[in-house]
C-alpha cells in the first residue's frame, strides 16, 4: 500500500472550520454557524472527532469478509490469512460496495414497479399517468398491440421490468435488449458482462466476494461490470420508466430555493429520502382542502412542503411546489432551523444524525418505508411484503394531520432561518429538451460546431473529506466557462439551485457558445433533470445525441463527474457511464488505492474494454479543467470544431 | 466498546507453534513441522503476521459503508460521520455477513437446481438418481400427480425452489409451507420474518445496511432473521432437495481418511469446493475404463480421488471412494505432501492461499466454477451463464486427463506424506438413521429415556483463532462421555474423521448410556452426515423426532455447535438453528462486542422471540458442559429422565 499517498490524501479532509468558510452557500455558512453556538452537533462535527481516518479503510486494504480476521495488508503481512493479497481483497470490498449499490437504487425501484403492478391491475386506485411513456416503451419491449388496453400494458411492462430484476434462469435481459445502444451491446456481449437480473448478480457478487471464492481480482471486476449493467439498466432505468409510466413525466417549473423557502407561518412538512411512492401520495394529501381548513384553524396560512434529497426533487418535477433546501448532508441544517412541523423520511441517504437534531426541537420524523426505522421516530409505513399498500392515502393524510397537530408547538424563539434564498428552474427530461430545441439534430448540431462544447452529468453525493458543496460549484464553474453544459440531479444539484445556476442570470458564468446557444432559446446553464434516479434521463440524452451525430458514445464529448461523491450507489453510478463509453470524473478516490492492479484498472484498464476510465483530479477547478481538455481531444478524434 | 474484552480475547489467539504442539492429529502436527522446515507458509503463518488484530474490527465497531468514513466507535466519536451509533454498525455488519451466507450457499445450490432442471427437461443427459426423493418431495410441495413423470415432477420441483430463491413479488414462500414445522411457522410470523425469496431478502439487507436506510438496529436485526430463514430453507434446505432429487441419497460406507490415504503410486486428484456438480463429473470421469488404462499406460496403479472441505464429502457418501483429507484450513498441508498430481477447485473456502503452496510443486489447480478463479490455475469450467454444461463430462474427462499426464511430472523426492491413516464410517442420513433404529420412534423413546441425553450437531468451519481442530475434538470427547450423540458434517467434521470417532471404536469415549444403545446397534458415536450442506439433514431428523415425541423444538435436548467457525456461513448456519428454537453454541464469538444492545440480542435477546440464543464460551471442554447443562435443563422441563 502506499502509505505515503494516503497520508497525503488524509490531510487534504477540511476541518468543520474550514467548512465555514469555505463553503459558497452564505445560508450554510451562517447555520452552521448558528449550530455550532447552539452546541448541536452535525455530520461535520463528526467527520472532525474520526480523524485521523484509518489507513487501511481508506487505501481498501482491510479486509472483514470472515472471522479468521480483520486482516489488513502491511509489509510484514501481505496477504491476509486466507491468502488473498491487496489485488483481492481490494477488489472483494469496491465490488460489495457496487452491489450494494444496486441494492439500493433496485428496492427502491421495486417498489415503484409493485405500485406500478397493483395500480395497473387495480389492486391500487392510482391513475396511470404517463400513458404516453406506457406505450412508448411498450413498444421498444416489442410488447405493444393496439388491442390492449394502457393498464394491461403497463402491468406487463412492470413485469418485465421485475423479471429482469429478479431473473434466476440464465435468458436474455430484456430491458438491455431492447434500449441499449447495438456498440454497446456488442461491447458487452464480448466482455460477457450482461447481467441475468439485479437480484442474481448482486447474489453472486456477495457469494464471490466469499471466503475462498472469487481469488482473481479480474474475475472480480467482471463481476463489478455486471453489477454495473444491472445497476443502470435495472435499478436506475427500470426504476425511472416505472416512476414515469405512473405518476407522469416531468415537468418544467420554477421554484424558490434555500433556506428561506422556508415559510415560518406554515405548517411545514419535509420529505426526505427517494422512493417517490410516499411523497406523491403525501403531495396529495397535503392539497386536499380539508387538510388545509385544518391547518389554517391552527393559525398557520396553509401546508408547505419541501424536499430534502431526492425524494422531494422527484416530487417537485412531477408536482411543483416542493422546495428543494437540502442534500443529504446538509439535512440536519434544515432540521436545525427549528421550523419543520413533521420530517417524512421514506428511504436512503437519512443520516441518522437527524434524530439528534430533531430532539432539540418540536420537529416529529416520520418514518414511511420498512427498510428505513429510526429509534425515536414515528412509524407510519408500508409493511415488509407492501401488503398495506392501498391505505396509502390515509396513511399519507395521517401524517399531513400529524404535522398539522404539532405546528402549535413549534417554539417560536427556537427558529432560525437564514434569510438566503433563490429562484430555480427544475424538470428538464429528454422530452422537454427536445421541444426547446425543436428538435434533438439542432442539438447535436450546435455541439458539433461547437457552440457547446460537450454536456457533463454533474451529479453525486456530498462527502466531508472536501469543503461541503465547493466542489461541485468550482468544477461547474470551470465547465460552464469552457462552454460546456451541466446537467445536474440529486445531491450535487443543491448547492447549484441554491446558488442561481439553474437561472438564465447564470449564462454570466457561460463561454460565448454556450451563453450565445441559451440566451436564445431561454433556458439556463445548468439543467435540472430531478434526483439521482435520473441520472436516466442524462444518459438517455447522451445516448438520443450520439445517435443524432453518429458516433459512438466512447466518441462524443460527454462525461460524469460526481465531484464529491460518497456513497455505495455512487460508485454504481459512475461505473455506469463507464460502461456507456463515458469518462467519470471525481475529487475523491475510491479505496482502491492498495491495489496498483485495481486502481489501475479504474484508471486506464477499463480504456480498452470500454472506451472509458475513471478520472481522479482532487482539486475542483483542475477537475473541471481535465474534463474540458479530454472533450477537446474527442473533438479533435470527431474532427469537430475545437479550440 | 469494551476493549478490555478485546483484548483478553486477542490474547488467546493462539500461535502457529502453540498450534504445532498442540493440535489433536498427528498428521497434522508432523505436516506443519515439515512445511515449516521447507520454509512453505500456511494459514497458520498468515494469522501469526496479522497480530495484533484490528480491536475495531474484531468488535464489528468500524464501519466501510459508504465513503465518507471509514468510521469507527470511540469515547472521542461515539457515532459515525452519518450518526450511526456503535448499534447501527455492529448490526449492519453482521447483517452483511449473513445476507453474504445466504448468497454463498444459495448460489452453491442455484447451480444444483439449474442442473436439475436441465436435467428433467433433458437438455442435459444426467439421470435422475433421486426419483423416490422426487416423488416424496412433490408430494410433500402438494404438486404429485400420478399421470405426471418423475422428470416432470422434477422440473416443477426445480421452478419451485428457484421461485422461492428468486421471488420478487410477494407471495408465500412454497418450501416454508410445505416443510416447516407449524409451531415454527406460526413463530415467524408472528414475528414478520417469513422471507419473500433469498434474493430479496440478500439485495434487501445490501439496501438496508447502506448509507442513512436502516438506522434501527432492532429493524436489522429483523432483517437478519428474515435472511436466517432464506438461508436454512432455500439456500440450504432447496439446495439439499435438488441434490438428493439429481444424485441420489446418501449410503453408508467406510472409508480410509488422513495423510496416509493419498497412495503414491496413483495418479492423485483431490476435490476442492462445495458444488456437487463438477465433482459428481469427475468421479464418472475417473472411473472410465480408458482413463484408468490411460493412468496405467503412465506407470500408476490407477486414479485416486481425495476430498478436501465439501465437495468431497457428498461425492463420496454417493459415489464411494473419495477419501476425505482435510478441511479448508488444512487444505494447504495437503497440498504439501507434493504427492497430487490435480486440484480441482470448484467453489467457496478454497483459499488463495493454496496456489503458493501448489507453485513448490507439480500439482495442477485445476478451477471449474465462473464464481471463483485463482491466478495461476488452468481453467476448465462452467461460464457464467451455464451454457455450457453439456459438456460436463468431457470436461470432466479432461481434467481427468491433465492429472494422469502431469503424474510422471511429480518430484518423488519431493513427496512427503505422513503416516498416518483411519477408518471411518460416513453417509449418515434421516432415511438410513431411521433404518438404523427400526423406526424414529425407537430412536425418540431412547432419547426420552435418558439412554441418549440429546444431539449436537458438531459442524463448522475452522479457525486459528483457537488451536486447530482442538476445540472440535474437545467438545466432542465432552458430548460423548454426556451420552450426547453427535452428528457432523463439512469442516468440523474432519478432526472426528482423522480421529477414529465415525468409527465403533470410539464407543470407548461414550457415556454407558449412549454405548449401549450404538453398541446394540453396531452405530459409531459419531455420525458423518456430509458436507455443511447436511445441515439439512441434521435439522431434519431435530424436526422428525420432535415430532415424535410430541415436543415442540424449542423443547428438544438438541443444539447446533460450531465451535472454531469462521466464515459468513457460518453465521448463517447457527442462525438458522436458532431460528429452529434450538441454542447455537460456539468457542469464537462473533464481531458483535461492540453494541451490548447486538450481542445482548445474540446471547438473550432472541430467547423471548425465538426460544433460543447464541452461547459462546472460549474454552471447548466448557462450551461442551454447557451444552449437557442446557440439555438437562430441557429435559427436566420435559418430565424426562435426568441426572
Amino acid at each position: 500500500m502506499n502509505f505515503e499517498a494516503i497520508n497525503e490524501h488524509r490531510k487534504t479532509f477540511p476541518s468543520k472550520e474550514q467548512v465555514i468558510k469555505q463553503t459558497p452557500d452564505p445560508g450554510v455558512r451562517q447555520m452552521l454557524t448558528h449550530l455550532d453556538e447552539a452546541g448541536i452537533a452535525t455530520a461535520f462535527d463528526r467527520f472532525d472527532a474520526q480523524k485521523p481516518h484509518c489507513a487501511f479503510g481508506l487505501a481498501g486494504t482491510c479486509c472483514r469478509i470472515c472471522n479468521m480476521g480483520p486482516c489488513k495488508i502491511t509489509e510484514k503481512s501481505p496477504k491476509g490469512v486466507c491468502g488473498a493479497d491487496a489485488h483481492v481483497i481490494v477488489a472483494r470490498n469496491i465490488l460489495r460496495w457496487v452491489a450494494a449499490g444496486v441494492a439500493s437504487h433496485g428496492s427502491r425501484g421495486r417498489e415503484v414497479l409493485l405500485t406500478l403492478k397493483k395500480a395497473a391491475c387495480g389492486e391500487l386506485s392510482l391513475p396511470l399517468l404517463g400513458q404516453e411513456k406506457i406505450v412508448t416503451t411498450a413498444k421498444a419491449f416489442g410488447i405493444y398491440q393496439e388491442d390492449k388496453t394502457v393498464a394491461q400494458l403497463a402491468e406487463q411492462l412492470a413485469d418485465l421490468l421485475l423479471e429482469d430484476m429478479s431473473r434466476a434462469v440464465p435468458a436474455a435481459h430484456r430491458t438491455i435488449a431492447a434500449m441499449a445502444p447495438p456498440e454497446r451491446v456488442a461491447t458487452w456481449s464480448e466482455l460477457d458482462i450482461i447481467p441475468l437480473g439485479s437480484y442474481h448478480e448482486v447474489f453472486e457478487a456477495l457469494h464471490r466476494t466469499g471466503t475462498g471464492t472469487d481469488g482473481d481480482w479480474e474475475n472480480l471486476m467482471k463481476q463489478l461490470l455486471r453489477c454495473g449493467l444491472a445497476f443502470s439498466w435495472n435499478s436506475v432505468l427500470g426504476s425511472s420508466i416505472a416512476a414515469d409510466c405512473l405518476y407522469g413525466p416531468p415537468k418544467r417549473s420554477y421554484i424558490e430555493t434555500n433556506f428561506a423557502a422556508i415559510k415560518a407561518e406554515y405548517v411545514n412538512i419535509a420529505l426526505h429520502g427517494h422512493s417517490p411512492v410516499m411523497p406523491s401520495a403525501l403531495v396529495q394529501a397535503s392539497r386536499e382542502p380539508e387538510l388545509i381548513e385544518l391547518a389554517k384553524a391552527q393559525g398557520a396560512a396553509g401546508i408547505r412542503l419541501y424536499g430534502i434529497c431526492c425524494s422531494g426533487l422527484s416530487s417537485l418535477y412531477r408536482y411543483g411546489e416542493v422546495h428543494p433546501l437540502s442534500n443529504a448532508l446538509g439535512a440536519e441544517l434544515i432540521m436545525g432551523t427549528g421550523a419543520l412541523d413533521a420530517w417524512v423520511a421514506d428511504l436512503q441517504d437519512i443520516f441518522p444524525g437527524i434524530m439528534d437534531v430533531a430532539a432539540c426541537f418540536h420537529t416529529k420524523v416520520i418514518t414511511t418505508s420498512d427498510s428505513c426505522r429510526l429509534p425515536g421516530a414515528i412509524h407510519i409505513a408500508f409493511d415488509h411484503h407492501h401488503a398495506n399498500m392501498e391505505q396509502i392515502l390515509d396513511k399519507a393524510k395521517d401524517i399531513v394531520k400529524l404535522a398539522i397537530t404539532n405546528y402549535p408547538a413549534r417554539q417560536q424563539g427556537n427558529v432560525y432561518i437564514p434569510e438566503v434564498s433563490l429562484e430555480a428552474e427544475v424538470g428538464f427530461s429528454v422530452e422537454n429538451i427536445t421541444q426547446a430545441f425543436g428538435s434533438l439534430d439542432e442539438l447535436a448540431a450546435l455541439i458539433k460546431a461547437g457552440k457547446i462544447k460537450g454536456i457533463v452529468n454533474l451529479v453525486g453525493c456530498n462527502n466531508p473529506k472536501v469543503v461541503y458543496e465547493q466542489a461541485v460549484v468550482q468544477v461547474a464553474d470551470t465547465l460552464l466557462a469552457n462552454d460546456i453544459l451541466v446537467l445536474t440531479n440529486g445531491c450535487a444539484s443543491f448547492p447549484l439551485l441554491k446558488l442561481g445556476y439553474c437561472t438564465q442570470k447564470a449564462l454570466t458564468k457561460a463561454g460565448p457558445g454556450l451563453k450565445e446557444v441559451l440566451e436564445a432559446r431561454k433556458l439556463p446553464p445548468v439543467w435540472h433533470t430531478g434526483e439521482c434516479l435520473d441520472n436516466a434521463r442524462a444518459s438517455g440524452l447522451f445516448r438520443a445525441l450520439a445517435d443524432k451525430c453518429g458516433q459512438p458514445l466512447t466518441q462524443m464529448p460527454f462525461a460524469f463527474a460526481s465531484p464529491e461523491w460518497s456513497n455505495e450507489k455512487g460508485v454504481g453510478a459512475a461505473l455506469s457511464f463507464r460502461l456507456m463509453g463515458l469518462n467519470s470524473y471525481h475529487c475523491i478516490p475510491a479505496p482502491v488505492l492498495g491495489s496498483d492492479k485495481v486502481a489501475g484498472f479504474f484508471a486506464h484498464g477499463t480504456q480498452e474494454l470500454l472506451g472509458s476510465v475513471m478520472v481522479v483530479v482532487p482539486e475542483p477547478t483542475a477537475l473541471g479543467k481535465r474534463i474540458a481538455a479530454d472533450f477537446e481531444q474527442r473533438r479533435k478524434h470527431a474532427g469537430w470544431n475545437s479550440k
